[in-house]
């Protein structure tokens, strides 16, 4: 697919192509395709940049993941072929594995998503499918987690995660950071700490906050991560319904 | 895929299915997967049922339609695989015919198309880009029209339809009906009668609309025809965003 540099809209057709490359390499599914155009739809209402409200978030959830005595980040078919380099940057920044949890199950995609993530400087890669592990029955559908993973992880990164899931890991007792581009989603709602930010923007932007937080006294990070999670998705949608207001005239 | 009944967005799952069947069956594109992914987000906000203003739009559509002297109805590979049977019904009540007419041009694929429109119910069915007609230097990109469709229409019906597209055949000077769920799209803003709507709830509102108008007399007709679709867009945006911020409560 050839991009011309001045189509108004380069940057997320670049974006999309990394897209369907993935999913020619067996990474991402069709229903991963139609997920990213919902996103792109939000993200046209953001104005396609961080607003304000994913900077607060991502400082909220760097210190809610520097906190975590066992921290883990879920990985699915399209947060991997968005973003797999600053994924594995988070991961080695918090010693935390990745863990390739997938909505349509496949032994077969898990293991090239881990290759992926590990060609991408991942160190440790769990599978959570693969590992066939009972999970806690609260954890619903996917209750296939890893032992060393999800399964004992206190704060989980579910970057890209379908509103059944978070709600099942926060019913686990369990603290979660999503990204999400539609701030009134059961995900976005339901989460510890959501950054309602295009993947592609927010991985590199929560990696650049956890490299700058990391070091920090406990206590200093146990005030950045006092956050009002509803409060802030509520001034994204201020922010998306001006600009779309704005639009129009 | 199995879908359960119950399912909070069963119908929105079920066009899906129909759109995945289309790519396997070599109708879809990748790239119409993501298109459908940007229109549930908006159909999403637009509580997934027709507004009022659809209607109205639907009306003053049938109006220009009925007073065409030559009608034709461009259909792509998404709008084939979500609506066959209602665009083969429009195309039999105007007596128009239905133009394959794809942005990543493929003999085989319109091929396909036709057949599956044919299938359906559709009498006539012109290859666009097979004919390999220089259209007029105004229609850009997509300069191959069929010679006894689009070349010669005076209004054309583009379901799901991008952007430039749209503007190109304003500039030839044609009247476009299009049917877009981004009220703010250059498709919506472009077009002389823009249906904000689903093309699953859209293509049967304008045959029903079609059928009950048809044998209206000239002048009455015209007078359905007058419509304000800037007024009619914002009045959707107003609703659009009436529902997001009520949903947050």
């Amino acid at each position: 697919m050839r991009i011309p540099k001045g189509h108004p809209r380069y940057h997320s057709l670049q974006v999309r192509h990394r897209l369907l490359q993935g999913l020619r390499d067996g990474l991402v599914t069709e229903a991963g395709l139609i997920a990213q155009g919902r996103g792109e739809a939000f993200d046209y209402l953001l104005g396609e940049r961080s607003p304000s409200e994913a900077r607060r978030a991502a400082r909220a959830a760097a210190a809610l993941l520097l906190q975590a005595r066992r921290p883990v980040i879920s990985v699915n078919g399209n947060s991997a072929a968005l973003a797999p380099r600053d994924l594995a940057r988070i991961s080695r920044l918090l010693g935390a594995p990745l863990e390739v949890n997938l909505f349509y199950t496949s032994a077969t995609r898990e293991r090239r998503i881990a290759a992926h993530l590990r060609a991408h400087g991942a160190p440790t890669v769990l599978l959570g499918g693969g590992a066939r592990v009972p999970g806690p029955a609260a954890l619903g559908p996917r209750a296939r987690v890893h032992p060393r993973g999800i399964a004992v992880a206190d704060v989980v990164l579910v970057p890209l995660e379908d509103g059944d899931r978070t709600g099942a890991l926060i019913r686990a007792g369990k603290k979660v950071v999503a990204v999400d581009l539609n701030p009134l989603s059961r995900t976005a709602r339901t989460a510890t700490v959501t950054i309602v930010d295009n993947l592609v923007r927010a991985a590199p932007l929560l990696a650049e906050t956890l490299r700058g937080m990391k070091g920090w006294p406990e206590e200093r990070l146990e005030r950045a991560a006092r956050f009002d999670n509803r409060g802030n998705l509520d001034r994204v949608v201020e922010r998306m319904v001006r600009r779309w207001t704005g639009i129009r005239r």
